[in-house]
């Protein structure tokens, strides 16, 4: 792992996302006081993506109701692989967010929505060599729009691509990079991880939602 | 209030839904030892019928983790009127579930989906004089269906009827029912809560969900 | 093809609807006149099942016609295999119902939807040992639910079971079904499409739809 | 009528898209040959904007067909008004489209999903002095984003923005717009068009859907 992750995964994630872009990228981990997503730092960021693993009941509970707070004003997140099982993203989704699993098995993902801005450029399908394999069922909410389909030769399929809006905020979960592997160093990998930067970025986002008493509209 | 409503509010949930029919049908309320929701209560429970309002955060955390867990193995749920602020729904939806609203008003319900079973037997519309206003936006995820929408003679309007379903459990929110109306006593809405409990009723549910490991399906 | 279906296909998928139940099963085929679904029939059928392949373009427009309007009134309506590109499927999605596909594969279908009644019963994936392939992108809208998505040993993945409402009827997509295997004896298909037929089966339904003019609901 | 709209109604709507813009605006009317909307009109169009009421059987089928193919491909598509009673949009929903209406109210549209690009600038309401009434039930498939709700001084209510995907192509339905009002110059109004401009216009579009056969992708 740490031959295929020289600066951690949080390195190769965010190198993955600066290739031929001008995206400002910032990393944060577990190890940083807050895990690094201060008010302030939440403040400044239009995309979070998330990747997490054994830790997630490391992340303490107000971090997590703090980006929670942040998606619903309107901050996008990517939620990559074993993120499913984050606190974020069961928060988000308000289900178990289970699936079945196993270790080794090679992926080939499908396109289902062609003309969807995060298959921009994806071809019909593409392979990954080596990833965990995540199968069916997937125990999320019924998603905005599906726009990955995965297939494992180990025998296996998945919903490897979803999209969810949540209050303001745009939620993109993504299957592949298992720790051990090293999609996120495939082509279409990357322009799909820059692809769903740009379409969860926000286009509108307030401090604040409220619920507010407000007065009638019509005399009666 | 007490006159409106002398066995509790929850009191009249349970006349409104018992009248005609051969539901099994108990209460349960903030003041019983662990709100009366116990393990073996949720177990032997097909559908809760929730309705709270200023004392939403007296419901401790573990209450709401163990109906939030009976909901997703199979449990229906039906959420009703201020209950939209509730622990469980919030919870369940993954969004901040505000609105705008004001205290007094007339509301007319209408049918958008005639031929869902929870509208069966239900007029294109039907009044209730006295209503507390909810207004949108109403800050939830996208229904999976939307059965009815409110106009208020005050100049809002609401989605006031909304099915969602999260791994095995049916929920379907309901905004009448504010505690100084009688709207329960009112037989449309008395048939829209007969029709939901039976509607949300599980037809699969398990113990427990699982994320198990599992053998690769093919040999590769 | 004759071995296979020695009373026709349409004989073969009665056989399979029936098999343990007491539905009362009738056939037709583009040889009766009217392709057999004459108003009569069409008033007197809960659920229809379409199937079709090369002749999709010799059922006349005034049947599809009839029979799109009875779906929007209520009745049922299950397409098999490669009756996504019949008329009236394409009627109903609006959309190009294309996808891709090859001749010989074997298909493994799993349940996304444990809960969905069209998946009562089955476990959590079966085989098909022989069945065309039918591959993502599928031209379809984001169905209502998904129940069921295809593996399949050459490499594709696809989206096997769709259920959509369109006013007051059901549909639902089942992908197994060429005419040159023997898919619909196998016991999890034959189970699939009696829930189907119960689960597309009317709970409400009209003579006609209609668009009236009203009288203004308050005096302004 | 002619006063309100000295350049036809179409002219209107030009002139409520083209404010502030650099849209590159032109339109046709039933009275061009091919209702002006050739094979070369639509490559060249971005954005169709369709109103229509009395005369919608006087569209060749074999020009909705066109346009259809064109929305599939990725045209997009604005439909107003009486428009949800045209050819095109019936094509493209599968369903009656069907709605109850009488001649006169104020409406107030609130909006749904504020986050929405096509509610970008567009306040939590706004009044349109005069319009025609629509009312809820509206025969449409469940939208797959919903942003207006409209409510009438009348007592009525109804879903008056809603969005749709179809295969390449995107597709919002907006209520307002009778012939013989003025709320194409409401700036609210004004404001929604052209937002709806921007979101339905094309980010990926082909010449022609295609339902190839393959080659298996794996060799078995």
């Amino acid at each position: 792992m740490a031959e295929l992750h020289p600066k951690g995964i949080h390195g190769t994630v965010a190198e993955a996302l600066g290739e031929g872009t001008d995206f400002a990228i910032r990393t944060a981990t577990l190890d940083d006081p807050d895990c690094g997503l201060t008010e302030e730092v939440l403040e400044q960021t239009d995309v979070l993506f998330w990747w997490g693993h054994v830790g997630h009941h490391k992340v303490p509970d107000e971090v997590v109701e703090r980006v929670h707070r942040h998606v619903l004003c309107g901050m996008g997140l990517v939620v990559l692989h074993s993120g499913h099982h984050s606190k974020i993203f069961k928060r988000l989704c308000g289900t178990c967010c289970h699936l079945t699993w196993h270790d080794e098995a090679r992926e080939r993902i499908f396109v289902t929505k062609p003309s969807h801005p995060i298959a921009a450029g994806i071809p019909a399908h593409f392979e990954l060599p080596e990833e965990e394999c995540y199968g069916e069922p997937f125990g999320i909410p019924e998603p905005d729009e599906l726009v990955f389909l995965g297939w494992y030769n180990t025998g296996e399929v998945f919903r490897s691509g979803c999209c969810f809006r949540r209050d303001n905020g745009k939620i993109f979960y993504f299957q592949p990079g298992h720790e051990t592997y090293d999609s996120y160093r495939i082509p279409e990998v990357r322009q799909i991880l820059r692809n769903a930067a740009r379409w969860a970025a926000p286009t509108y986002r307030v401090q604040e939602l409220k619920a507010p008493q407000i007065l009638a509209l019509e005399e009666v």
